[in-house]
């Protein structure tokens, strides 16, 4: 963790911002299962047993495949820092450079919109842990909201900053609309989380 | 990093959304400083030198005294479960019992207050690099505000909660204040902040 914290703060250029936004959803998703567990340990939720044996399932996979996530991002913005420092000395040289460049920027954009989609659902779950889980874990299921939706805006901003550089404007336009999408999503939802939350915190 | 997610994912009640949003706060502070080394290693801003110095400095106390909260934040809940496990056979024992029970939940809103005070700071050098630092690393910026913003949140609402058990009345009042004064100047700067990446980024 504190390491984590040490090789972002780094002048290096990654980890960055896309690998911080996916562990904020990470987060997130850890603190959907806690309330989840926290709740199923609770004899007065017997009856939901089974559904939040799903919830606990689904936000851990959810975890798992956001912590994949930040590694991922780094790779991806990696190859695209490793595609400008190719070769460009012949006009054959310079065709493959910028190809690959256009392809790795491309690349780039996967794993943020990875993190788009899988913040929403965190969204979605931890609204429904905010209403019909333990209200001691109430502020729990706030936080976990709060952290995904920082993940889904930080990935959304990464998704742009990349589509900056694509030149395919077919593949920019889809790309940008399918995050916005999710933007307008995601902030409807945390809106939605975060009014349950209040109204179990009163 | 893993391990935090997964300690976070568990049941048990630490770590859990204050701890979160500690940890928001510190990846928040490690992609100011980032911003700041990488665009004091560029030779176009060679003029800014000291000024960038400055941040990182700042920005590197912020990120350890919040990784530092995220275990603060967990010890001092750990106190307030441990006082209610206290014996209550005598009336003595009892009022004893009472009285630590009110001091640990003290004791347990002093970390999210901190975090968000850090928080607003971190905000305000978000703001900064965002405007002045290396435009390549904008959306760093605009990330570190939105992780920033949701420490702020996630802390307010840790503190909201322990005050919720909190009988010193004008204890109360004044920490319930503090956290308002901190949300609402955190939005003005959040909003800011973004602005000025979403300027950068177009």
């Amino acid at each position: 963790m504190l390491e984590f914290t040490e090789a972002l703060a780094s002048g290096a250029a990654t980890p960055g911002g896309g690998s911080a936004s996916a562990l904020s959803g990470a987060l997130a998703a850890g603190l959907v299962a806690m309330v989840a567990r926290n709740t199923a340990a609770n004899p007065g939720f017997a009856d939901r047993a089974a559904e939040l044996e799903e919830i606990v399932t689904e936000a851990e996979d959810l975890r798992r495949e956001l912590v994949g996530l930040v590694d991922e991002d780094a790779a991806a913005f990696d190859r695209v820092m490793a595609a400008f420092r190719l070769p460009k000395d012949t006009e054959e040289l310079e065709a493959a450079r910028s190809a690959e460049i256009q392809e790795s920027y491309k690349a780039a954009v996967e794993p943020p919109l990875q993190v788009c989609r899988r913040a929403l659902r965190i969204l979605a779950l931890a609204e429904h842990v905010a209403e019909h889980g333990n209200p001691n874990a109430a502020s729990d299921a706030g936080v976990a909201a709060l952290l995904a939706a920082s993940a889904l805006e930080g990935a959304a901003l990464n998704v742009e900053i990349n589509l900056g550089s694509i030149k395919d404007e077919s593949y920019r336009t889809s790309s940008a609309a399918t995050a916005q999408r999710a933007r307008a999503e995601g902030a409807t939802l945390r809106n939605r989380a975060l009014e349950t939350v209040r109204a179990r915190l009163s």
